[in-house]
Parts: structure tokens; sequence; C-alpha cells
């Protein structure tokens, strides 16, 4: 049996943190905790977290009778991202090694994530979240093995995490210049990025923005659109941001590289590493494809 | 309606460290997650975070089958506060205004508290927590008030916290240099001191030691026993360590000084400081005592 014990109390908090974002009164913040504790009572005991996320955050929404509580946060995200897109983007021409530097506003892009306690604070003062994380070493750095794979692979299937975040994604796939396949949710899930979100940030101008179908967090294949399962089997290579997308694919026997900043005990203790680490790390179950499945693409 | 419904989240992490403390499988771990969840469920809305705290840990020690999850917790917090006596006790002696330095210290000891997250790193380098709080000023600042009115007072009634911050307390204590009853909890609750735990501190050498005869965080006078209540009703000077006794007697008309960090973000909404604040504060429903009623003591 393992049970994620500890992501019971935080999905509890999220659950109340959705529901305010929506102004919610007492009363009704009352009556959802009440039935997200119904729900975690009933859990099986093998559900994942990304799966309890699923679960809780359908009965948010039904609750509240609101589609996309975090609507007007994604948007927020992604309008602070933009206006410091000049800025990151002079930050990957100056360096001298363009690619690593934008591999590392990726995962500094990854600090925006209403899944974590106090994410409002690090959205009101992004420029500075990522410039802490810019100047943090990488707790694993495969990005040498990334940047080979890279130059081996005809194209990119880019799993995407959050809005906001969705704008330092923009600038890696415009600075790796490898032709790539964007993927978001098909459904609203906290504030991980839709295809609405994506095109606002601009994604469409550097990628094919392509949903997966599902509205859990990171990437459940077994819930997943089967064409999009047929693509992600077929990948040459993949590049997945965040922890959910680490959580749910890190025994997956795929061309893996996982960005992420560490938030999480329960993902530090995965990864051993400790919380607020910044990762690129080549999958453990790594498989290259053969050349028969890519050029079936 | 006034539900403290950030508390339950904070609630089930609190039962889950506890009954790890004692070292149990995760089946068990499980299953006291389920029972604190169908408590949750249950709890009356207008049930107060300390009265909340008392129902799960309750259960907790039922279920665990241990009287004291936290002994060892406890013994150590002592052992290192201890450990750090003739350092601090040096910083008092040294001072131009020894009442403001031992308050400081007093309130920098109420950073051991296991009911908050990441405490056992806090302890582990225990002198570096409390140096930091020495540096911070004060966010309420009534220490003038409270030399005051020590001065006026012939006794102290010093209502303690956590084990090993009462090392702090009896710095303090002898500073203060006024006889002085030292009350603690009936029964074991969290980390929150008992008679033994004071007795271990070296209390028992600069106080009389008082129980409350409750397992409940803070001063629930409900839940306490007679004597000790007319003893609270009596006292001409009162002093209130920790946020769960500003959280039960805040609104009790009182002589009462309040000296604690706030650690929470719900005390911190309620007392409009931030987390973190370090606190000397005299209460808003402070009364001074009939001179008839003193003398009774």
């Amino acid at each position: 049996m393992k049970t994620y014990l500890d992501c019971y109390p935080c999905f509890l908090r999220q659950a109340l943190e959705a529901s305010r974002t929506v102004g919610t009164t007492e009363a009704q913040q009352y009556q959802l905790v009440k039935q997200v504790l119904q729900e975690l009572l009933q859990l099986d005991t093998d559900c994942t977290p990304p799966e309890i996320a699923q679960t809780i955050h359908r009965l948010v929404r039904t609750q509240m009778g609101v589609d996309d509580p975090y609507a007007r946060l994604k948007a927020l995200s992604t309008e602070r991202a933009l206006a410091l897109y000049p800025r990151i983007e002079a930050l990957v021409q100056e360096a001298d090694d363009p690619i690593t530097c934008a591999v590392r506003q990726a995962i500094a892009g990854n600090v925006i994530d209403f899944a974590q306690a106090d994410t409002a604070n690090r959205v009101d003062d992004l420029w500075a979240s990522v410039q802490e994380t810019l100047r943090q070493p990488f707790a694993v750095d495969h990005v040498h093995a990334l940047a080979e794979a890279l130059d081996a692979s005809s194209e990119v299937l880019f799993l995407g995490d959050n809005a906001g975040e969705t704008v330092f994604d923009r600038l890696l796939i415009e600075t790796l210049d490898v032709p790539t396949r964007y993927v978001v949710k098909g459904e609203p899930i906290i504030n991980d990025a839709t295809a609405a979100d994506a095109r606002e940030a601009g994604l469409d101008r550097v990628a094919e923005i392509v949903s997966n179908g599902s509205d859990a967090p990171g990437t459940l294949l077994s819930d997943c659109l089967p064409a999009f399962v047929q693509t992600f089997h077929s990948a040459p290579l993949i590049i997945a941001k965040g922890q959910a997308n680490y959580e749910t694919l890190s025994n997956t026997p795929a061309p893996i590289f996982f960005l992420l900043k560490v938030k999480c005990p329960v993902i530090a203790k995965d990864m051993d590493l400790a919380v607020g680490s910044v990762v690129c790390k080549r999958s453990e179950a790594y498989v290259e494809r053969p050349r028969s499945i890519q050029r079936s693409i």
C-alpha cells in the first residue's frame, strides 16, 4: 500500500483556497470542506496525488458552480509573465549558453503554481522569484544530455504545466528552435494551462498547441484522449514541466526530460532532493524511440 | 458562524506528524487519518482551534495507544534549551535593559512548537532560531506597560506553553524576581509542558508549578480545574505565553500580557499582524484586579 497521506491536508487547503478565489461565503466554504472531507474518506488507498487532485477539484468546480475558479489568477499570471518577456529574452540573448539559460528560465517560471501555499506573493513579485531561481545551482543538471537529445531529434513534445509559466516555456521553445507540440489540459484544473491560456501566452506563435483531453494535473495517460496517447508514445523527445508531470510519468518508459522546481515535501522525498531544488532530470525510465516509431509521427 | 476552516488541514497534518513521532506503520497512519477526517466532519461549527486540537490529539493518543506522543521531542527540546541557558543568561546579564532582553528571549523560546510545520529544523538549530527572533523588532511592544504592572504586583501567574520554551520562561522569571506560579497542562497535548516537563527545565527552582488540569492547548477555562480557575480569576498579573493562550484568553477580562511569536495565518489575521511577528501585548480586555481580590490569593 502506498498512500499519499501528506497530500490530504494539502488538498483540503487547496479546495478552501479555490473556493475563496471565486468569492464564496463562509457557509459555502464550510459545506465544501465537509464534502472534501467525505471525498477524502472515500478515496482508494492507491490513489496518486494527481488523481486525488482531479477528484477534489472536480468537486470544487461542481460545488461552486464555476468552470474555472482560477481563470482570473491565470490571466493575471500570464499578464505578469508577458510583462517580463523582454527582460527574460534579453538574458537568453546575452547568455554564453542560451539553452542552459532558457532551461533555467523555464524552471524559474514553474514557481507560478497555485497548488502551493503562498503562490500569490510569488506572482506579485514574479521578477524577484524568477531571479532567485536563476541564481540557484541545479540540484540535478542533465542539460547537456538534453541538448544532445535535442540535436538528434526532429521534434519535441512539450508537456506544459501552469498558466504564466507558459510564457517562460515559449522562450525555451524559441531558443531550442525545434518543431514543437505544446500540450495543455483539456479542462481547467487548478491553474494548469488550457489551450486558451497557452494562446494568451503567445505559444501558438512558436508551437502547435495540443490538448491532452484530461482535467487531471500532470499527464495521467489513462485519462487522456487516445489521439494524445498515440502522440505521446511516438514522440522522439519529451520535455515535461512541473511536479505533476514528474509524479505521473517518472516510471513511464519514454524519452523524457523533467524540468521542475521541487515545491512540496512529498516530491522532495521521492526525488531525494530538498524542497526548493532546481531540476533538469533525464527520466530514470528513459528509453530512446526506435526510428520506425519516430518516422510514424 | 465563525468556523476555523484553515485549521482543518493543519490539524490533519498535526495528527499525521504525531502518529509518525511514535513510529507507526503506514496502515496505522491511514486508519488514523480516516478517523481524523470523520472527527473533523462531526465538529461543531463554533469549535475554536484549541477545542479542535484537544479533540484531535485525544483521538491520536487513544488510537496510537500512547499517552504522550511528543515525550521524546519534548525531552530533546528541553535538553537543547538547557544547553543554551548559560548563553541566554549571559545576554540578559549584559543587557542595558534586562527585562526587555528576558521578555525577548521568552518570546524567542516560543519558536519551539510542534503544532507548526518544520519545527524539528528549528529545534535542531535552536540557537540560530533564537538569535533570529532576538534581532527582530517588536510588532507590538508593551514591555514598558508590563514592567509597570510588575512593579505594582505582588505576584505573577505565568501561563506556560511548550516544553523547551520553559527554559526561556525560567530565565524571564528569574529576571523579574517576583513570586510566580507557573501553569502547566494537566495531561500531555502536543508538546505543551506538563509538570514533569517544567521540572526538567528547572522551573521548580524559580516558581511554584501549578497544573490547570486540562489537556487542551492554551487555557480553556471551562476545561480547567476549579482550583486553577479560582487562581486565575484572583491573579493580580498574568503573563500568557504562545498563540493558544492568546486564542483562548484574548477576550477574557483579566490583567494579561501576551508574549508570543505569531506562527500561523489564522492568528496573524486575528491580530492584524504578519506571520513571524514578535509580540508583547497588553490584553485588549485588560482589567486591573480590585485590591480585595488580590489580597485573597
